[in-house]
């Protein structure tokens, strides 16, 4: 790359940090990918570690595609978006409070915007994806956890103290399983990438026909959420009937946003998105059997369309967002 | 009164439009009653006349109190606030789309304001009750069926349509009883006055020595949610269980809001929030238990403190509230 280029680039720099890797990306106000690479994150080593491997990222990008627009950081677990702060994130040990804005900052002479990686997903969504259009759209991350925001009127609806949308957390079952929060019938209970796999474990055993079992091996410490959609593929009834539930669960909890907040358009992201329509077919007929009936004809329960960058692109997405 | 008192009242008429009753009141900036009447609505003679009925009352009220600084109107079903059009309320036979504002305005010479009574009782919450505080807010009313309302930052939250707070079609169990809105397990099908007391009736014959049986005279059809509260305050088990069973379930209900929206203040209104402490205290628990751990700490669940007149007072707010 010539020096004329790079003066020309006009892009934002976005940082997906997790627990394993840190993935940065050049990505421009299109929502196009032009460069990306990864670092592993090395948590284990404490929080100035996993600092100086954000800051080598940044570097290589800005070596690659020249000066960016600015840097955005998708972090997991609870950011001030405000002070820029990460505070206590999940699988970083040791970041009690880290002031990831300043320490980028004052090293870039950037601006920089952390946010954490729900509300950078819906971002994302809202200035490259499905939810431009209106503005007003829930977002569902399905991973790990079942993560959310809320948009309105092309702002993100952050609640008292930033932690608005919580789609995972909207009971579906006050008397069923106990979630990871303490609460019962969470959602997240039910359809967070771990529970789907424990689920399918237990009820694999009187489905003696099924793929899924040929594509394990009968091993079935091998299974996950990807191989569970693979077997649907191949027609599979037991894995189809399986993704099928979660679709009817998923559509009960959105009912329940959709009904209290009048907002009819939802975009869903995250790995489990990916089943496609063994998914979305059960999962708008659950919404649509559910919602209000003034809500019915406006429904829509859309994919994201950011696909497996959506992380980069919902960190950069955060340096073209404005409040 | 004098003529010097009517030109000095500086007041709001409120019209609480229900289907038995038309009831008008003078309410003061401060949210006292001034005065108040009430005339039958009559709706089985159609619009013309239920129309006519409000303006005779709020011909009463100026008689009495003077020239007020507006009307507001807290009428049932879907209302549309930027025009003033009732459309096809319940209970208000031939009513298809009624612009009860230009007709009000154009008779009177006044400002007139139109919301359904779920928006009117959150603004007047706000205006004149709990919820001025902070104007962050959930607002639940209690009835036949379970309505509600959000505020935040001081406004209420409207959705893309007018239709946002609809806090009784939660879902808490998604395979429980089906709801009138066609769902199942939606919180109203729970805690509505008629199912309270279909349920209430179902178990009652296996309380055999509740007091709630000797209050009835054993002539079950005469069961009321206020017979239960008088059970429970006389100390009958069998009612407080029912009434905390309540509590539970709404407690289910709120908690996701709760989570979903991170606003941490409840206000609580309508006919059933009259349990006091047999529903409060459960209720309190239930989504102490429920609700995310940052969110323990702030979680308030209050009383609304409009009490009776809650009607009147949320239909005269509407005149006093800047969106």
């Amino acid at each position: 790359m010539n020096g004329r280029e790079r003066e020309n680039m006009n892009y934002a720099i976005g940082i997906d940090l997790g627990g394993t890797n840190v993935k940065a990306g050049a990505v421009d106000k299109k929502g196009k990918i032009l460069f990306k690479t990864s670092l592993p994150t090395e948590a284990e080593k404490g929080y100035e570690h996993v600092v100086s491997q954000i800051e080598q990222a940044i570097e290589i990008v800005i070596e690659k595609k020249g000066k960016p627009n600015g840097i955005g950081v998708g972090a997991p677990g609870v950011v001030d978006f405000k002070t820029g702060e990460v505070k206590s994130p999940p699988n970083l040990p040791g970041w009690e409070r880290v002031n990831l804005k300043k320490i980028l900052e004052k090293k870039f002479k950037l601006r920089a915007v952390i946010e954490n990686d729900a509300n950078a997903a819906a971002i994302g969504e809202y200035i490259y994806g499905a939810g431009g259009k209106t503005g007003n759209f829930i977002m569902v991350t399905l991973g790990t956890g079942v993560g959310g925001g809320i948009f309105f009127g092309g702002k993100l609806f952050r609640g008292e103290t930033g932690g608005a949308g919580e789609i995972g957390h909207i009971t579906i079952n006050y008397r069923g399983r106990q979630c990871n929060c303490g609460s019962y019938g969470c959602i997240e209970a039910y359809v967070g990438n771990s529970r789907i796999v424990a689920d399918t474990k237990k009820k694999i055993k009187i489905a003696e026909n099924s793929v899924l079992l040929e594509l394990l091996d009968g091993d079935l410490s091998l299974l996950t959420p990807k191989i569970i959609f693979d077997a649907a593929k191949l027609g599979d009834e037991f894995s189809r009937e399986v993704i099928a539930q979660i679709g009817e669960m998923l559509g009960a909890a959105l009912a329940s946003a959709i009904n209290l907040l009048d907002i009819s358009t939802v975009i869903i992201g995250g790995g489990v998105s990916g089943f496609g329509k063994f998914l979305f077919e059960p999962l708008r007929a659950s919404v649509k059997n559910r919602v209000l009936a003034p809500l019915r004809p406006r429904v829509k329960i859309l994919r994201s369309k950011l696909g497996n960058d959506a992380g980069l692109k919902g960190a950069a997405s955060l340096v073209y967002y404005k409040e």
